[in-house]
């Protein structure tokens, strides 16, 4: 169960409302009157409140006690006023003043900002029906409009529905006064959980009066992403693309441990708690189209969703992850377990992400987070591609790595910044609250010295919560993470966290001592950890499988030829046979030409192809299809969609070299009349070689089907036809397919079979005698070529 | 003309042959008699001859005195005997020993060699003929059977044909003895005459019997690459492709100038000097496939071949040319010039070149060679893209820079090596004649100190010309350049030799003072100087053109809008324009359907589409055909054919968003009854919405024809039609296009005309009234949509 720190309830004794004061100040300032505001922080002796909260709220009163505005602050909470209300006066009267204010001017704000502060209890539905009839009243009784109420829920998350519709019900104010509720992270666990709260959220408040924070965007760094990429666009447009980056890195590197709050972060871990939401957010800045207006909250929505539906689908693979050492310790002790259990939350880790877009295909941008780690560090840099030849100098700057460095604070600089390379260009500084640095350390920063960059800096450093209550004071939502957002962001992530539920995360001692433990290697779209050495491994973790092996096994099925592995074996052993089929076959004619099924066998196998055979000469292959369903091509469930979406998309070839079957012909599905199954025959015979295809790739059914050739239908009737119509048991009912006499007469034929469910199939067909009509898979005999069984162990050994 | 130092003829005393003494030695060590080779150096006394020639021949000799053969040397020139023989025995005499054999022993291998030596003067007809009687004699009558003639020209280009003609004509030896003749570069100075000089010589000689050198493959780092890769392939064939590797490098630097060779030199330049042979030869072995057999000179060229017809094409831009400040003075003197000749040959180089290969594509191959250069170096780089984030330790060996370099000797290493990065692998010593270097002096090569490499280098160090020497007496070809080798190579140079010719080099001073001036810089597939400052320009480069104006116009053509510029800002305007219409679009409908013409004229559009236009939503776009010719679609004068190569093979397009006219139907072309007018015309209703397409981009003939609607054809007839079969005046005859109809329905329309040869057409169409059967381009009148017209100045100023 969560332990969470979460204040005890209790009264402070209440304190009048100093509006005279405050009016007469802003009066003598000709502020016009605005009306009232109500701030409730719900949890308002939490750790989050004292530390972040009051300083904020005192901020933005100060900022706004001269505006016009008249305010009243409440601290709640569920312990009794006479307990909870000293430790709030406490923290209020910690808060330090802004530094544009002087010392005098601001003991005499803060003095009115407490007396204008009250806690009260708010458990029941009867604390928040009085304070809901406060809200109201107060403002009449000091004779002023109100304006808006703000709630901010800083309580945890499973609180949050119960909390929201207690704000509905009682504490709702009147048509024409705003209301505005702050949630925290976290929002959900997953996808459905997100989905349920926020469901569950949206029957008690409207999504405009919710404000959900990532306090990543307040902080000036990070809210300063999209203004620099603006004001910087004259530079930045040709080069913010995969042809100049090489690689985005958003970093967030911390030193502290997850002590006092394993019964929260045991359930999380790392990617959900700072991955799903502070470095994704991050990653939508960089990276989504700039909208026209920058504070127009739902272009930027519209702008950011775009991104996300165009990440690509993370697996396991495209992660590495890493515990500390002492994690699993501190979960023994903080949630009472027993010794030997092992806790699989990852505390580090390590992700590569791709976005699926013209602009930025193949780029990889790397996630990383970790606690425990040798420094506290938060960035994201843009590294360019090295785009000049240096004949002489190979160490002067312009030589050197160009990159920009969103330097969110930390590390070796110490405050937040734009760093942006000498040799890139100089940055416009548009932005009167923004300065360049000129004062310069003798540090590096990622691995240059600083006077290589130009460094941007705020002229004032402010604290991210303040900057974003001051937003939701003025109503602004470019800066908050709208429902949308919050599901396309669970929506990406889930599946990834799915994945890595049951792997076991690398341990790494903690500090310094990491070295290069964590560094991670990418290898194509897989990420690895880079270094093999010096792995602790709790013994729980490796289990007792006793490792795979990886062979690859020749022998004899049905008599012929059979080649069996563990199913990665197996494809990565058949892209090669074909590769070296495609390779003869050019070799010898000049010409390819491939027959290919569609289903889900083959998906793996177009994967490596697309991926991993760089040589294959597609620019001479012709890609023909086994069978096809009579759909529209354009249907996800075409066989020839599959072969596109998988296959063709990914790799170089001539729109020519294409042959879908042709079963859609005159506005309607393969009518025997149209004689779609003649016209396709007619193209294999103009354009394959004695209409031998040189290698069909064939699956087989659980009922003994290959191709689209069925059991029970008469094979006979197809006579000489090399393709017919045919009918599936199955819907779509009706196909084309190739007959067994197109097959039979290709110079290779290979079965591909794959998975456990197959077993049972392969073992029976190892028994039955040929009897193409009752197991249409054992009419597969070449008449000059080879067939080749490629069985994975699964459906071999069961 | 050229002024080469080539040796007068002169006549030494005959010396006679010591076989006796050599045979007695064979007989010794039990050596069979294997027969007579008569080696004639023709050019005996020339420079090159003199460095590395004899000395080559007596290193063979002094390895092949006791293998069975035996051996006649014969110098030949055009001086007399008297005058040339006692320059030839100074030459002999300054040979050096082979390191493995001892003072003693060279001391009389050396004398024999220099007994065996003679001058002869190889002037006229006759000489030749005594020659070849000389070499039939000889060995007859000293017992012996001959083996074979080796002749050896170094001479200059011009007197190749010539000679090899007296060779044929007069010294051809008997059946069975070989005859090979070696030629030295440069074997043309382009594609023709390359052409031309083969063909000359294939008069003369059979292509077994020539071996053409050069002498970088000679060089044992060279000759090692292949057996390199091979014998690291475990290592290499993972990471050998465009996913890994970030670019190569092939450089050539030289602290030399050209004095005393201008005459040769300014007829040449860096680029056919070293990098159309030295460089290409590196590239190739550096990308080629592996031969299974590396010594099989068959397979090796069929590889080689492979990679030149995968280069893609070079142009001006993908090149930067300098030349060093004193060469023009150098030209002035050796070749007579008065003041104010501007030489344009360039002494230094850098280009950029791509293999159109799904291994190597969009990997930038970088060749760069020049004189008078900080320092002399020669090294083929290959570095690797950065795949490893390491969490930690920034500067820690295996966080750094990853590469293998091929080391051709001088630079701070001064010694031939193969380097490989200590984070990449150990690499195989398979080869008994490499070994591992372990003593490490404190110096950085290419950027990392020396110590970050494992090193391999040959045990002993061989001359180029003596190892290649050794291969040709061998009979191996596998290190010498085939006929169709060369070709090929001028073929791929030609062109940017051609586009070269006028362009001003930029003026270098030599030496280090080049600083950064000659770095270069990639974009894209551009290549430019990365610095402008400091650069001298001899005034006369700079022309009277004073340069032309970028500006675009925007004004009023025939009533409708049009947009003017110089021809590359017209496209990228265009492009532009069509991409925001794309933007709406599919923010409007989800779809963008845009109709293209062929032709010249929209290619370069096509190629800007395709390269730089990141965001171009393509996976939405629908690309129809205006019109097209009645031949095959994979036929090169196919208007889908044009738009296929150089648009929709570059970009990633759904196949169903392509929609190529069908005029091939029932195995025919263009037949009425078929009905393809009429399939394009549903296709188009049924998928676009309205049959009103987005963006509709024209041309216009010089008859005022656009799509394929000629003068003179009614174009009422095609009455309500969206598409017909018209008439062209031109062949092919047959074509299909939208009618006037189709396309005045789009709801923007763009006519696209550049070049002068349009000027008087343009200006023709800024007269005439609409009269769409004489100038059917003066019927495009959208109903509701738009018209621009984008002209080039060229065609519109003339």
């Amino acid at each position: 169960m969560l332990k969470v720190v979460w204040a005890a309830l209790l009264l402070m004794a209440n304190v009048c409302v100093q509006r005279v004061q405050a009016n007469e100040s802003q009066e003598a300032k000709g502020a016009p009157k605005l009306g009232h505001v109500s701030v409730v922080i719900v949890g308002a002796t939490g750790d989050l409140a004292k530390k972040y909260l009051w300083q904020g709220f005192f901020h933005l009163y100060a900022n706004q006690v001269s505006s016009g505005y008249t305010f009243s602050f409440y601290g709640g909470g569920l312990s009794p006023k006479d307990k909870a209300a000293p430790i709030l006066f406490e923290a209020l009267k910690r808060v330090s003043c802004p530094r544009d204010l002087s010392e005098e001017r601001c003991a005499l704000v803060k003095e009115q900002f407490l007396k204008l502060a009250e806690y009260r209890q708010l458990k029941t539905v009867e604390d928040y029906q009085a304070l809901g009839k406060h809200l109201s009243e107060h403002p009449k009784g000091e004779g002023i409009a109100e304006a808006g109420r703000l709630f901010y829920l800083s309580v945890p998350a499973f609180a949050y529905a119960d909390v929201a519709e207690k704000i509905n019900a009682s504490c709702r104010p009147a048509e024409g006064v705003w209301l505005r509720v702050v949630l925290e992270k976290p929002f959900g666990h997953d996808f459905s959980s997100a989905q349920l709260l926020s469901a569950q959220l949206a029957s008690s408040l409207r999504d405009e009066e919710m404000y959900r924070i990532d306090h990543y965007l307040g902080k000036q760094v990070v809210s300063k992403i999209l203004p620099f990429r603006r004001e910087n666009s004259k530079h930045l447009d040709p080069i913010w693309n995969k042809h100049h980056i090489e690689r985005v890195e958003i970093v967030l590197k911390e030193t502290l441990d997850a002590k006092g709050r394993i019964p929260f972060y045991d359930q999380y871990g790392v990617i959900r708690d700072v991955i799903q939401n502070h470095l994704t957010e991050v990653l939508t800045l960089l990276t989504m189209g700039l909208p026209a207006n920058l504070s127009d909250a739902k272009e930027v929505l519209k702008n950011k969703l775009k991104i996300f539906s165009a990440l690509e689908h993370l697996e396991s693979h495209c992660a590495v992850i890493g515990q500390y050492k002492s994690y699993n310790e501190e979960v023994e002790q903080e949630l009472n377990k027993t010794k030997g259990h092992y806790s699989l939350t990852p505390t580090f880790a390590g992700i590569m992400v791709y976005i699926n877009m013209a602009q930025y295909e193949g780029m990889p941008i790397i996630l990383t987070s970790g606690k425990m780690l040798d420094e506290r560090l938060g960035y994201a840099r843009i590294l360019f591609k090295n785009d000049i030849f240096c004949v002489q100098k190979h160490d002067s700057v312009h030589c050197k790595p160009k990159q920009i460095i969103f330097y969110f604070g930390h590390g070796a600089l110490q405050y937040p910044a734009i760093l942006v390379s000498k040799n890139l260009f100089k940055p416009d500084l548009m932005d009167t609250e923004w300065k360049e640095v000129t004062e310069q350390k003798d540090i590096n920063v990622l691995g240059m010295p600083i006077s290589n960059y130009y460094i941007l800096t705020p002229m004032v450093q402010r604290e991210a919560y303040a900057e974003l209550i001051s937003q939701i004071f003025q109503g602004r939502k470019d800066s908050f993470i709208s429902a949308e957002n919050l599901l396309a962001s669970w929506g990406f992530w889930t599946p990834l966290l799915h994945s890595l539920a049951k792997a076991p995360p690398r341990i790494y001692p903690g500090g310094v001592e990491n070295g290069n433990m964590l560094d991670f290697k990418l290898l194509g779209r897989k990420v690895t950890f880079a270094n093999d050495a010096l792995v602790f491994i709790n013994q729980d973790f490796t289990g007792g499988s006793g490792g795979q092996s990886f062979q690859v096994m020749q022998g004899k099925y049905r008599n012929n030829d059979m080649v069996s592995a563990w199913s990665e074996e197996l494809i990565v052993r058949l892209a090669d046979d074909l590769q070296a089929a495609a390779e003869k076959a050019v070799r010898e004619s000049g010409r390819f030409h491939l027959a290919l099924s569609g289903g889900s066998s083959p998906l793996a196998l177009f994967q490596r192809l697309a991926q991993h055979q760089y040589t294959f000469p597609w620019r001479d292959t012709h890609v023909w299809m086994v069978d096809e369903r009579c759909v529209p091509l354009t249907e996800l469930d075409s066989n020839f969609r599959t072969v596109h979406d998988h296959l063709l998309q990914h790799v170089k070839m001539p729109y020519f070299n294409i042959h879908p079957m042709p079963v859609q012909m005159n506005q309607r599905l393969c009518v025997e009349e149209d004689g779609g199954a003649l016209l396709y025959e007619r193209e294999i015979s103009q354009l394959v070689n004695g209409s031998r295809f040189h290698f069909v790739l064939l699956g087989v059914g659980h009922d003994g089907h290959t191709a689209s050739l069925f059991p029970g239908s008469k094979l006979e009737a197809h006579g000489n036809s090399l393709v017919a119509l045919t009918e599936s048991p199955a819907k779509p009912h009706q196909r084309m397919s190739l007959t067994l006499r197109a097959i039979n007469r290709a110079q290779k034929v290979a079965i591909l079979t794959m998975g456990k469910s197959k077993h049972e199939l392969i073992t029976q067909l190892s028994r039955v005698k040929d009897k193409p009509n009752s197991w249409p898979v054992t009419g597969i005999h070449p008449t000059s070529g080879t067939l080749v069984w490629y069985i994975d162990y699964d459906a071999l050994l069961g």
